[in-house]
């Protein structure tokens, strides 16, 4: 096992209604005055900004409400939050909405205590500092409300990047499952498959003998397997949305993902593919992550065929164990269908003649890419054919 | 699924030579002048003790050393801890040791801030404050180093109370797995077991459909019943050791517990054998665990016979569940065996004529004991006698 730290110290309120708690934890982690951030027409239809804006009133919390928050949220909202949160002397930042709206939070609250440009540190400036952020979770996928990460989009470039720090954790995170009973499905299976891009980036590793994590991430493949069928079948069912939600939040505070060298080159390579066609990142998960499985696989046989049979429930071939292995990536392939996701450029219209295109953008020039296999370039093309 | 609050802010520093680290995280976290606590001489005599005080010294912290530390650590030395604490002006109070140690350190660190008997806490006052503590740990068992919980001794009746609060978690704790490949064989032994009960008393709960934290509770038992035997055939085997020392800590945080109701009535049983005969906490769940078991079956068969199929690899009996669930808890009393560890009274010197005692200073009355089931005192002797 690799030595490392871990370090997750955001405190989460998690259950029916605990939203009308969030003047309260507002006042108990320091906050004032208030930036609420937030998308689009959902958050105001439901009630739910009002009964967030009635919490605050009722603790005599100043805010100021910036709406307007896309999905691949955007660079543009984030320059005119700092100036909101500079202008208003805004001391803490809460984001009401899925991890495009978190994202785009977390770098309002770096930006806001920064003189330079925010986009610096989405270039690699490490961070050190931040407005406290905190979150009221509105669907179960990215993560972002217990990670120290964000990824934005510069609109000068259409450059999707990402940028962690623990000064961006949140404070505080208030996840109801029963907000999320609303959605569409295509935005559900979105998010379940977000999480489990989450755990495979991290289980498939070169780091041996890491058996706490390997099994950490498979319970939270299988639970995402159980569970997200059931809110598929029957979006209001309460306690398939109360798994799914507490899923996503592990799968990606790296409780799962500690003492092992991780991938993350199927996110980079998605990251590509929803920068240019601006499709959910979700679904470019669906398509890149088979993709790179059938790419890679031969690196280490035995690790995939271990993915087939504790997380698919495959019967082990002992004679030739990498049809086991296909077996388990044909496996998720059909899962990722079932859900009603693309796992083909042509479902998404995404085209093979784009491929020079996305390689270019991606811009890795004579670096490598992942970690499990460190992918060249030419291996980066050959894995966008694979998904074509 | 339950409603819940989570919250582990601890800062984990894992991996080989961390402690030289100490004195770092000591000055980020705030301390100055320090309360050294530990137990007997294997903290000195390994060097550790050196090493940590040179990692203070360069760092310019001042500290004072407390020593004397006893498996199921008594109030005495916790007094004492207070009373140099109030006298010298500590700041911080830095663990190094197992579980005893960092609970009597807790418990000092409560007390140094309380102007009454720091018993009071472990009585049911709430607990609002403490000094910060940190941890080095020495033996993966516990799970003290995540967990907001204290259990201390009273001398005046052998009382032995738990007490529970944020305030106590450790600011950070650091885990060097190869620090614990020098224990004796049972230590590593009750280690083990300790960190299976407390999956346990999460796993067997009235709540239903809360498969995340069914598979994460699943996941630290496979793999504590995959690396212990490892650890116990090479006790050098660094990759077992530092799987162990992780899986102690998942198991007591809570991430394997919330959204359910759990149970804990074992641990309450086992904290009379452990104040009246003196026994390690570990060997004394190895003989109660068993015997709640085969108490509390029947009222909900089929959870134990997930617990044999998930846990223990048992094939279902689906004509006779209860068979399959019998399976499960025979294996795990024979996987506790293998261990090394007692699973009845005869095996710890323990006697069917002090049941009667052990269940008066239980002291539960007309009042019942944990949540699975219920238990009168009359169970709880009933209990005890399966033990036996």
């Amino acid at each position: 096992m690799n030595n490392f730290n871990f370090y997750s110290p955001t405190f989460f309120i998690f259950g029916k209604e605990r939203e009308n708690e969030t003047g309260k934890y507002i006042k108990r982690f320091g906050g004032t005055n208030v930036l609420i951030h937030y998308g689009g027409g959902s958050v105001i239809k439901s009630g739910l900004l009002d009964r967030v804006k009635a919490s605050l009133a009722a603790e005599d919390i100043s805010f100021t409400e910036l709406g307007g928050v896309m999905p691949n949220p955007r660079s543009g909202l984030v320059y005119k939050g700092i100036e909101i949160c500079k202008n208003k002397k805004i001391d803490f930042v809460l984001a009401v909405g899925g991890g495009s709206t978190i994202d785009s939070s977390k770098a309002i609250a770096l930006g806001a205590l920064y003189d330079g440009d925010f986009w610096d540190f989405y270039e690699g400036k490490q961070v050190t500092s931040a407005l406290p952020v905190a979150t009221i979770l509105t669907i179960s996928a990215a993560g972002s409300e217990g990670s120290s990460g964000s990824v934005i989009t510069h609109e000068n470039g259409m450059l999707k990047r990402a940028c962690g720090g623990d000064a961006m954790r949140p404070v505080f995170s208030i996840l109801n499952p029963a907000l999320t009973c609303t959605l569409p499905n295509y935005q559900t299976a979105c998010g379940a498959t977000d999480m489990m891009a989450h755990v495979m980036e991290r289980y498939f590793t070169n780091t041996k003998d890491v058996e706490i994590t390997d099994r950490l991430c498979e319970g939270i493949l299988l639970t995402v397997i159980k569970e997200a069928p059931i809110a598929l079948a029957n979006p209001t069912d309460y306690e398939s949305r109360a798994n799914l939600m507490w899923a996503g939040m592990v799968a990606h505070n790296d409780i799962c993902g500690v003492g092992r060298e991780s991938d993350w080159s199927s996110h980079q390579m998605e990251h590509e593919l929803s920068a240019f066609y601006d499709v959910a990142h979700g679904a470019g998960l669906a398509v890149m992550f088979p993709a790179w499985m059938k790419f890679v696989m031969h690196h280490d046989v035995m690790r995939f065929a271990q993915f087939a049979v504790r997380v698919w429930g495959c019967e082990m071939d002992f004679q030739q164990p990498e049809k086991t292995a296909l077996e388990g990536i044909d496996r998720l392939e059909q899962f990722l269908i079932s859900l009603g996701m693309p796992v083909r450029f042509s479902d998404m219209d995404a085209k093979k003649e784009d491929i020079p295109t996305l390689v270019k953008t991606l811009g890795l020039g004579s670096r490598t890419l992942g970690n499990f296999i460190k992918l060249t370039e030419k291996n980066v093309a050959d894995i966008y054919e694979l998904a074509n």
